[in-house]
């Protein structure tokens, strides 16, 4: 069974708060990083490693933006569960610590805030913490989203 | 003369608060879309125009992240020409609108706080407001960023 079949995806009313989802990992190379920067963020640190030795970043780095990227398809694909898919209507991001190539990463999540639209009673906001983190356990990202979430169908 | 050369660019001590920047633009189209959804955010809305009227866009809409990371673009290469690079320690982001197929963005970006750092005095946080806004004039992303910017040269 799959954490992506409808039936098993969780509503606005099937989520609490404190409720945790660990998703799959994924491991980050140097040519990962190297394509997303050359696409979205054409720095040096994130483009060559020869000359992000001389950075604030000592060395290769992904984007943060490829970090959060990343994040993204692991909670969509396997973190977290939610019916009507991850909708985000905006958050707070944090880069405490640079991804490197060959960092494995996985994703730690936990619902902090529920809240039932009251204009619209088939929604609501559910804010949800997503700590991106490496095999070292250092956290690289930490996201903490407004999703839009689905309430409970009647059946 | 390039923005990118580097003695076009600025230094924390070069900012004022109110200080605007305009990027060039980017015009994102179906193709852009679902190459990057298959990538990082395989959700039907968007990856499919089909099966995405059924759902909360009502058609093809761009990842959030995807507007994020073309918004990058657009400061890297035009929009905010600091020294350094454009080195964001985290921020606050909001999607008030989606971007869709054939939407042409740019980048209004302003300062608002410039903080130099009391323990490196090398160097400080700025932080940037950057609206992403699409043809209409309609807002589709604000990025509250905090950046690392260096201090002036002794030079």
């Amino acid at each position: 069974m799959s954490s992506s079949a409808p039936t098993d995806r969780l509503f606005l009313d099937d989520l609490y708060v404190g409720q945790r989802f660990r998703s799959a990992t994924h491991i980050i190379d140097e040519a990962q990083i190297k394509a997303f920067a050359a696409q979205f963020d054409p720095q040096p640190f994130h483009t060559d490693e020869e000359t992000a030795k001389d950075t604030f970043f000592k060395g290769l780095a992904a984007s943060g933006w490829h970090t959060a990227a990343i994040t993204m398809r692991l909670n969509v694909e396997t973190g977290l569960p939610l019916a009507g898919g991850i909708i985000g209507a905006g958050g707070e991001l944090n880069w405490p610590a640079p991804t490197c190539p060959g960092d494995m990463l996985h994703v730690e999540s936990e619902v902090v805030e529920i809240t039932p639209s009251r204009s619209k009673p088939d929604r609501g906001i559910a804010v949800i913490v997503s700590r991106t983190v490496n095999q070292r356990g250092e956290v690289v990202q930490i996201l903490k989203a407004k999703l839009v979430v689905p309430r409970g169908a009647a059946s």
